[in-house]
């Protein structure tokens, strides 16, 4: 059967609290250093210390911003001592300049921290095409380095927001070998109708023993079953960033690929990605709706995968998603028009679709006026499933997405203005 | 070089004036059967006193209306006598009981005319998944007919728009073989965000004398450069349609395939498909914009071509055009971005991208403030366009499309209430 997270019931744009939010081994900070414009905290610091063990998904963008390939060659050697993360700026299409840029931050957090540079993750969120003005960020960095704290890990969930509407934050607890083992993660990010291009960056923490490899063996999944469904690729933007950092200091033995201990912790870091992920999207600018987009009974998994992104990002469905108007039509006229284009099967006599429980489309054919009521009910919902059954297969793909209303015109309209 | 049409220069919200909107041959007529809620006129009845030569171009999308199902049917004899085309409703996931209700219209179109029904070629447009109430139509027909002349053509073209703001004809003459030769364009369509959703109806009507074969011989490539380079592949909504007839009375030869008088006729029903085409999309539900996207320098077709709809598709890229907002990092991550999916080739330090003559990005950085001004500037304009160069090879394409604001979300939000 599918393993479908839970959409939750929490009103959107809030998060659970989290009543301990730290793990033994890490510290967290946050300033203002002047990145942003409006003067709120735009700089966070996340260190450990001694260098861990730490893995890392990366956006897949053909742009990647100077932080993200200082960060991926920092990466190489397998362990981390810091992130050093930024809003205000993505340090993106800025050329040998931005990465000049980048590494003087990276010496800076450095030698304050008294660790190697290679040792620090460097992450920024902001507009592309700004140059960070590194001056800044290294004036801060002794106020951060000398601020750290346990309970410093929230304000640095606070300092990398940008459009987001609140802090996100995700907890998790499991055992492996009789002892408990904390994970926690944060993340910023909002622009989800497609968040291939609005930055997504989550760091998550955890006190467990772990190789290197063995973090980045349960990352990659993670990642796969989390924020790579929000809405769309979430790995394509120009500085989309997962950190994944391992303290050590949980007192099991090391974990390594294959161990089943690791698929307990691969379990627990993928449900934290997961809360994450569907917090971005219940953040998604502007949004009202959080929708899961379900699709079955594909001939294949590529259809049934395709056939999802191509609702989560027809504007006329996300448009209807606003209205709350049961418009099965735009839905199946999506996947009919994909299906045309990729030359795939698809028999509009097979096909059923339901809305929350609503069956609105019966074998092709309109549910009737009491499906269509119970539909425009499940719409008015803040969270619900949309599912569509090909009827040709056995494939499934589900991905996260939000409806498209004003309020998202009105923040990305003059979004750097 | 490219052969780019033009964008012109009228306010985006209107047609030019054509001086006689008539083609020898051809009559038509509208009524409002009470199909529409609103009482608007909603049927079109378009006419020629024999079968004429016609070829069509469909939508590809799997999900075909029932008036598609049976039009292709009755074109695959290559000659038409009348279109019966309707608003108020696509009779689009109707099933079995749509195209019944189809040919019932068909044979009262083909009572009224004295011709065989198969000789009608039905067209419908407006919301999917309402079965066509086609006794409305049948009782309006002996009206349509009796009312049927020359200057009726208009009317038809106001009948068989939806959320049109305004009614879409183009024309152009040639000569062929010494003799005047008139085509005249009709369409319908303003959800032109996704025109592979929107319904695009569109019929083109000439007096040149040309066998089914050549009509359809220059119909496929009129519309490839035209109606399927609007926003996005204008070949996929279930109801999709382009017809051309051609009712004989020029007095020339009858063309064929590999005539050079042929060659004339294309270039003319071309550059009609293309008039209509650029108002589809300056009608574009909410458009405040035209814009040509144009991806020059790429080492394939393939790639300029799936970089122009990446650019047309994206919310991010359509809400910085409706703000006016030269937002480049979003143009050039969001290429990045596809190159990434892709695997293809793309070389930061290689792009330049112009708004207008503004050279915003030059090389891969920056282009400066007093560029970013002057973008700012053409992007006020009603028309301009984006070139993106690769620099990479010697492909290129390019697409209309419009912004994405405020006015598009009030339309599709509760397009069916």
């Amino acid at each position: 059967m599918l393993d479908l997270p839970e959409l939750g019931h929490a009103p959107l744009k809030q998060a659970p609290a989290i009543a301990d939010p730290t793990v033994p081994g890490f510290m967290g900070a946050a300033a203002a250093c002047g990145l942003r414009k409006d003067g709120r905290e735009d700089l966070a610091l996340i260190a450990v210390q001694r260098a861990v063990p730490a893995a890392g998904v990366f956006t897949q963008n053909k742009l990647p911003a100077a932080p993200v390939q200082v960060a991926r060659r920092h990466l190489a050697q397998g362990r981390l001592r810091a992130i050093l993360a930024n809003s205000g700026g993505a340090n993106a299409a800025t050329g040998g300049p931005g990465v000049e840029a980048c590494l003087r931050c990276c010496q800076e957090a450095g030698r304050q921290l008294d660790c190697d540079p290679h040792q620090v993750a460097p992450c920024s969120t902001g507009v592309i095409g700004q140059l960070l003005d590194d001056a800044k960020v290294r004036a801060a960095l002794p106020g951060l380095v000398a601020g750290l704290s346990p309970q410093g890990l929230s304000e640095a969930a606070g300092a990398i927001m940008t459009t987001d509407a609140f802090r996100k934050m995700a907890f998790a607890q499991v055992e492996i070998a009789g002892r408990p083992v904390r994970v926690l993660g944060m993340a910023k990010g909002a622009g989800m109708i497609r968040p291939d291009m609005a930055t997504m960056l989550s760091f998550v923490l955890t006190d467990a023993v772990a190789t290197p490899a063995a973090l980045a063996h349960i990352l990659g999944p993670a990642a796969g079953l989390s924020f790579n469904r929000a809405s769309v690729d979430g790995d394509t933007s120009t500085n989309d960033t997962l950190l994944l950092l391992a303290s050590g200091q949980a007192g099991h033995a090391e974990l390594r690929p294959g161990d089943s201990g690791l698929m307990e912790l691969g379990r627990a870091v993928t449900r934290v990605c997961q809360d994450l992920a569907t917090m971005l999207v219940a953040d998604g600018e502007g949004a009202s709706h959080l929708i899961r987009v379900l699709v079955t009974g594909a001939p294949q998994a590529a259809q049934a995968r395709a056939h999802c992104y191509a609702i989560a990002h027809s504007p006329l469905c996300k448009t209807a998603f606003a209205g709350n108007d049961p418009n099965w039509g735009r839905l199946v006229s999506t996947l009919g028009a994909e299906a045309g284009r990729q030359g795939w099967p698809y028999e509009p006599a097979r096909l059923n679709l339901w809305i929350g429980q609503a069956h609105l489309c019966q074998d092709g054919l309109h549910g009737g006026a009491e499906a269509e009521a119970q539909a425009a009910h499940v719409m008015k919902q803040p969270r619900y499933q949309i599912h569509l059954d090909l009827g040709l297969g056995e494939h499934s793909f589900w991905v996260l997405t939000s409806d498209l209303g004003h309020e998202y015109v009105n923040i990305n309209a003059d979004y750097r203005s």
